[in-house]
């Protein structure tokens, strides 16, 4: 059964300075739970209702892990979500490991994205478009909000991320690479060549875009063509776009 | 100033069966409302606070809308979003008017789209793709919850649903119309021709996808290429994807 120091422990991790001490976060709901368990994530416990535990309590792939029965009223009382309520893992953080482009590849650079659900669902257009590195300036939300994994639909297990201070990380790095920014005055997406030689798709703030630290050091200015009235897209709706005409560009699977 | 009945009218909005019985729903924030009170829609009064009503307390094209002054404590116990708490209007809903889409055009069609959030997220699509029709599925959510309203970000001011039966829609007014549906398993939205005809480009449920009822009746069934290991995208992305892609094979702006 589940302790009361154990619940106190789960609920301090939705915040991010509990987080950072424990190197832990939360992971919520059925579908998630399993993904993180075929992933190489380290997995502290898994919590799970009655029925869960009989569906799923044994992974092969996971002899080891520790599973803790709760009432689906404890579920209720643990999760951040209500529809998430059959289970729920504590799994460790990863380091904040260096990770840039590989030659003739491109990754994803996010410029202070404050909004988790935004984050979340990058992370799943990332990994359905075969982008397994984002570089996020250090003001970008937390890979490990339970917000973003609730988002990522399982995708915060494939994709990594790496928090730097992009100025440094673009005048120390970058050498040959593209950095091809979204902005609402750019070159037509559907007009432009994506350099072979790879580089970084930068995607900027809600309200503000690209900051001016980083903007300034962009090589290619990118939109997306408008039709009609609207004046912006959301950030998440930007990404998929470009990183869908980056793909049909390229002419794979033609 | 705002009275107790005006308090209790615009909470009651919040909940679809007193929206229908007024004919009436609330738009928050300040960018919505000024898009609000630059529509065609009937405005019954806006409440605002004193910042707000001396920034923009007199709207040239809205000669007689009713100003009503709201302390920032008013608006914070009215608001549905911490975010939205300058201003709110309540506006007048229009008719579920009949709309079909004009030959050559496409228009969208929502089977059972059940987030707000993201039926809003797709309002703002139509809108940035110059696709003012969206035919919904009776058990689409409500175009006037607060949350669609938010998320359009404006655009449901330019932006017309109708809510209908799809199988008897389809049956009854289709007929040289492409019916053009996102599925897993389809043609290659990258190979695919719209066609010249015109149109429908149908989304389905969140988690179930488009319906049998209405998937039986499919005329083109296409699909987003995959690069990586994401299972799907969220109905919102691939709208904006498909949309996209319709509008990169018409060939316009180039």
């Amino acid at each position: 059964m589940l302790s009361k120091n154990q619940i106190k422990y789960i609920n301090s991790l939705k915040i991010k300075k509990y987080r950072q001490q424990h190197g832990a976060f939360v992971v919520e709901g059925a579908k998630s739970v399993l993904e993180l368990l075929a992933s190489d994530y380290t997995v502290e416990f898994v919590v799970a209702t009655d029925d869960f535990l009989q569906n799923y309590g044994s992974i092969p792939s996971r002899p080891t892990v520790d599973w803790i029965l709760a009432t689906p009223a404890d579920m209720d009382r643990l999760g951040t979500f209500q529809s998430n309520d059959a289970c729920l893992a504590v799994a460790k953080t990863k380091e904040n490991a260096f990770l840039c482009a590989d030659p003739g590849k491109y990754a994803l650079m996010l410029d202070d994205i404050r909004d988790p659900g935004n984050l979340g669902t990058i992370l799943r257009i990332a990994d359905w478009y075969g982008i397994p590195k984002i570089i996020c300036s250090e003001n970008t939300t937390d890979f490990y909000n339970p917000k973003v994994i609730a988002a990522s639909k399982g995708s915060f297990t494939r994709v990594r991320a790496h928090y730097t201070s992009l100025p440094d990380f673009i005048e120390g790095y970058l050498t040959q690479h593209a950095l091809i920014g979204a902005f609402l005055d750019g070159e037509s997406l559907y007009d432009f060549s994506f350099p072979q030689a790879g580089g970084y798709l930068v995607m900027g703030n809600e309200s503000q875009g690209i900051g001016p630290e980083v903007g300034t050091r962009i090589t290619h200015r990118i939109t997306i063509p408008r039709f009609g009235e609207a004046e912006s897209l959301n950030v998440g709706i930007a990404t998929a776009v470009i990183c869908d005409g980056w793909r049909r560009g390229l002419g794979i699977l033609k």
